[in-house]
């Protein structure tokens, strides 16, 4: 047998159902053979990783993520580009991520949106990637498009029911569902009634109340609660997929779970922020509670993030993402303070740029937290996504010829000592990580796309340079 | 590299999360190798099977057999030795099953009752084995022995909530399962309230309904669902995994998923007889019935069918099992018909052995029917087994060196034409199938145990003989 | 003590949660005594009414009267005036009705629509009355009327979440909400999802699928469970009553029953074409169908029924309502013929009046089937109602002194022969009953307003004029 | 118009649907008129009670009574007679009292036993009276002896699910609930699994724990809940009602709730100590918690309280009664302290007598809280316990001619300053009371039985001898 390009010996394999020490060997950018423990010694490889015992894992796929997106909210501004928002992905284990191509209301055709994004990220990227369309205006000639981004390889789009610039109707979502049936198109939904919290934050503003911890005043679990129940009778209504998108709300989560039950094809996603941070965070001195802004926002305490955690482990929730959506905190004009002035001393949490940025933490917080199995851990974070968004057994498998080589090896449990994260240790072009300061037990060592390793965490970092990443 | 013992080319291998195109090498009763499809041309090997596109699966683990077990019932006996049980098994694409060594209330140590059922097993089996211990009487002194259960093997027992013979009261099931909970056994429990269906039962004997239909009547779901609410407490008083077997009830179902939704760790199996019979087949002329009588019963109709199906779909059953419960029909000394006499021409049900033949069967019929996706299909009838009872990875999975070389390989989609299962087709010993005539639209074309094939359909037929199953 | 007005004797005096033999005397317009069977005997009266053993219970009290309102579709005009309509209404047993102030989207006062509502009524009634506002632009200074509507002796407004004319988004409910609960008015909700039931109409229309029948086609039961959950959200976020009418689909009584089982202050409201019409009644010959085309439409069958009836048995329902919409049947100009044209010869369901004529029919229909305990029947069809709109005790009860002497006198069991309705018998000015041809157990035998017999039934029917009803 | 005994003016009436200022006369130990306020004056009466604005109320019925029963704990005895038992009852409100005839497993008749019980109570009743049969040993022959105990005037019976000594298995519930079906009789059922709480107890025992406070631990809410289940499970077995007595568990309650929703006859009880007593009361210095040492014992907190609340004022309980169960706390012989020795100076919680009295503060404790509307309060306190236990309506209701004059007039509102409990100014034989120290709003001011008052609180106290009160 030939030579190969990379072994990867002495891990622990796991996938989203198996897990085993055995050993990989790399080929022309796929996963080339698995074979049994040290059964590779001797064979020729251009490169040999010894995992020491380490899990070795398909490389995560983030199928939320917010890259060089127009401003939504005042005057914030995405503050990753292609760039650096892949650059941090493949120093947290993410090989592959899905952005959005988004359609401002005006725009009248979905093509061209997708050639602008393509034209960002080409060449650009430290990652695969692929786009979710994000639809605003779903009249019938952008739906004809449908078939047409099949074409050029979209297979997901997103709706909002929320936000002014963006918030479809029911009747809007009716049609876009009815129209992504007929192209095995799957929807996600931003599931927050719109119409609930700008009452909310008009009656907040009216007494005064801006500070950003209103922001979650406003925006109350029932919001979201009640949208997901729409949302699911919508797609009940069409007999047709939909996601949920980053579910906070543990109610929320249970007529998820419910609909489940009754056997209807709802799927769901949640985020690292909604099994890490609370309200509290949003009440922090002065204005920094601004940088945890994100909507839906951190819920209440220990009690939610319990019912999302048992969501991830019951399977009410099919993937988890970072919702990574990047905005800088001190810019006095494209950052979260932009929304400061004279007259708002505190801000106007209504104006704050809402997201927060997460692309690189997302799998070490998880997995630190041990509250998932090893399998069920690359099935939402990596194997699922890659399921629901067509771009499986590319990606999210060790599939002998048919999976890329994509991987990220992990250490040894017990070899990195426990350290905490902080904003300066990591890649993105965000001033701050809304998990400062936090306590992870481990980290990806190597990250490989593609059979060439791009990150190696000890000594060297960022390996090689953008532009190894491929739609 | 070496030569193999096996290869199997062109096959869409199957797991319990992947599915893809790739090819399989074998080597000391080992999966060896996973290579990309067409990779392994050329290389050595003593025996090459070409799946053709057919589908290539980890061999069944049948976790729910009953064989040459003492009756239980007026004068029934098994119909199955371990030998013509195990026969059956690898006809229908099983490699491994785990069948019951039973402790009669008699019976003051589970290891002399362990050491009994070694003895009728070995140098019989055509397919691997394993054990669970089946508890009747749980003193002091038998829950003392769960230590060294553990060291012999076995990982997991069996506990019934009826028949008057083996039922424990509740604070007899408390005392296994925290005796299980210190040694990290799997228990089974048979959730059905003997006290009610006893109750049932003497009343429809009042009023002379006593033929086979009655059965059904006699253990309505009520009874099922009460006892399955009754375990899941247990289980929650002690804070241990239950599995409840054979749950024919669709309310049972949602009593177990709604203990799963609030994270207790219930497992829960169920069986072919709950997806395709029903009460009508109790009902057929003459003493036609009692073939299908077993506990708990088939249930009324399609949507009680339906029910059990969506709880496949959505994750509340964790096992498919055949409860492969063996008894002849017709005869009169120890068959079904034994209960037929000169005072009761149409039998007494309470008295008719409780089980149908199904070992053989499980896989093709719910194959056949195209409602699991098939990571599931392989997740509930051999992967999810293998991990509940301690024979993982060896079993239920493809893991290079790790996992014996057991597999399925089944017809190319469409080959086969639809043929109906009939009895005088099928290898165990009894002389009825329940499932008499059904469609089925494929069937193991290979088995493979341990890298050696035990079963190639054309033509053939068993091949090798009894004796290379192993504990 | 003092001559008596009227006497009712050796009657089965039924209220709300009592049940017995005893009379009852009457005097200026007010009940005057209650007393034991027999005891009255010798007292001066001007008029006794044997009731023969018969009920004698509050007059009924119809909370959902539609009456002289301006069109909402197409041709349509409402085919009764309060003359008419409250002249029906006695000849069934109810005493007092609750009609609709309507306030168009371009009316800037309710003052003035409750002043011209006023106008209308006058004089012009055989039964008490009072006023619920209607709502349709909930403007800031239309809900600073609501102090000023108190005063004028309105607590009970109205809101739609369907129908382009009335339909208000979830802000502006919220809006009324908040008012409203300053004011301690009670909100009624009509709960469709008219988002939703548009785009199906325009869905069937696009097809062709314009018949009568597909009215139920376009407001399946989603709509209005969604809706249903959605207005127990808006009242939750603002912790302030409602009460949900005509509630049709078990599904929605079940998001009610569980809201209430939280403690949440959720009223609801069901009519008697919910417990007894199905979807094949729009499924006559022709364009029979019409008849009984309202909103939200008969559901699919008994099952629907039964849910309903359960809920009026377990406390779900507050009030058993008539939502008497009068419409004509042949007229083509004014009639729900009007919708039939040239163009579409089987009329267009869009268009069709939406509404049934039922307030003669409500109280025999429903006292007929006998599903309902005899305390259950006077509580949802006269107490509630009078205690939910601020009218009680005056109404819907029987309190010396403090009740106006309303009252219906039925006749004894077995009296009265089973019959059958038929239009031709009823008093209403609709062309025909969505009941024709239903059998019927009892009937109101006497009708007593204030005091004054208004309704004999044998012989006689309605005594004395139109004018003694008071606001 | 004849003399009255006693006339009651001025008050505010209070049944269980209505409330209303009428005033109301007493002649020959019946309610013999009902009349507007003031329309009495001048009437010949005597006697009569200014009730200067305070409630009126049917008099309470406590239908959950224990006295002069045998010993079921080691050595404790009832502390109260029948009667020191009904002289507590009038002081609190409460006319009529329903004890059980309790059937020891020896007993072969139950018409001996209840000949026995009625010797106790005759002529030393304060109150009215009527039985519960209290069965423990349903033999064929006792349960055909339920035709003649309906003749005896017994409508209902109680039966355990836990106690040893009364204890009885599925299979016996059956027979009593088929038995009790023919004939109409109402069976009550004590839910709680004795088998796992005689586990826990064991457990608890052999770890030492064996103080008062442990009494909680050994029966958590799922004891309760899984029975309660059960029970309604073996209820919809047979399809005859069953009441579930003193539920003390939210989640017990909610599977009343959800059987209700369905529609089954499961009426259920709850007590006071479930809405003020909580699991610290059992944890109180020394010996002290024992006093409150009930089964089910009173739960964890605020949380669970309110759940019982909540489901009083939505309509899972039918009726709130005292469980009065009177047990000395001093005394070392028969009292709670008897269980105190030199081997267990802390006493063993196992042997504690069960029970605490509370037939007093039953009505004056629930009242103070203001958490029932007042129909709701006088429907749960008293009407309902009347219909459920066939003496209504000369019980729970004030109809003309029908109804006994038993009421109870209240302070108005503000006119007793707030005091507390006091065991010194209780009149039942226990030397304790739970609730000792309680702020109380209100307080019956008379106590009228049939037409004669027999308590008045102000100076004068207990009016009239024993022996008024009757079967």
């Amino acid at each position: 047998m030939s030579s190969y390009d990379l072994l990867i010996v002495n891990g622990l394999v796991v996938t989203a159902s198996d897990i085993g020490h055995y050993d990989v060997a790399i080929k022309s950018e796929k996963i080339a053979l698995l074979a049994p423990r040290g059964s590779l010694a001797g064979i020729e490889a251009d490169k040999v990783i010894d995992a020491e015992g380490g899990y070795v894992m398909p490389g995560g796929v983030d199928a939320h993520v917010h890259l060089e997106e127009p401003p939504l909210f005042g005057k914030g501004r995405s503050a990753d580009t292609y760039e650096t928002g892949t650059r941090s992905a493949i120093c947290g284990g993410t090989t592959t991520v899905i952005t959005f191509a988004p359609q401002s209301k005006d725009r009248t055709s979905l093509l061209s949106v997708l050639e602008e994004t393509h034209k960002k990220a080409e060449n650009n990227c430290y990652t695969d990637y692929s786009f979710h369309l994000l639809l605003s205006n779903p009249t019938p000639s952008i739906l004809n498009e449908f078939p047409k981004l099949r074409n050029e390889g979209i297979s997901s789009l997103k709706i909002y029911m929320t936000y002014e610039a963006l918030q479809l109707r029911d009747n809007q979502i009716l049609d876009v569902l009815l129209a992504a049936r007929k192209d095995s198109i799957t929807t996600m939904i931003h599931a927050e009634n719109g119409d609930i919290l700008s009452w909310m934050t008009d009656q907040l503003e009216q007494r005064g109340l801006v500070e950003p911890k209103y922001h979650a005043t406003s925006r109350p679990q029932l919001v979201e609660t009640e949208a997901t129940n729409r949302a699911i009778t919508l797609s009940e209504m069409i007999d047709t997929p939909i996601l949920i998108v980053h579910v906070s709300s543990p109610s929320a989560a249970m007529h998820i779970r419910n609909a489940q039950t009754r056997g209807l094809p709802i799927y769901a996603e949640t985020c690292p922020q909604y099994l890490f941070l609370t309200r509290d965070d949003l009440d922090k001195p002065g204005f920094e509670g601004a940088k945890c802004v994100c909507s839906p926002p951190p819920r209440e305490g220990k009690e939610d993030h319990k019912g999302i955690w048992l969501g991830l482990q019951n399977g009410t929730f099919t993937v988890l993402s970072s919702d990574h959506c990047p905005f800088v905190y001190e810019d006095a004009e494209l950052g979260k303070k932009s929304v400061i002035g004279a007259e708002f001393p505190l801000g106007r949490f209504r104006y704050i740029p809402n997201g927060c940025p997460g692309i690189e933490t997302r799998l070490p917080l998880v997995f630190s937290e041990e509250r998932l199995e090893l399998t069920k851990f690359v099935e939402v974070t990596s194997t699922n996504a890659a399921k629901l968004y067509g771009v499986y057994p590319r990606k999210g498998a060790l599939l002998p010829g048919l999976s890329d080589a994509d991987l990220v090896v992990w250490y040894p449990p017990g070899r990195l000592e426990e350290w905490r994260v902080r904003n300066q240790d990591l890649h993105h072009g965000v001033d701050y990580t809304p998990f400062e300061g936090r306590l992870v037990r481990n980290w990806p060592r190597y990250t490989v796309l593609r059979g060439k390793v791009v990150w190696e965490r000890d000594g060297v970092g960022v390996v090689g340079g953008k532009g190894w990443g491929r739609f």
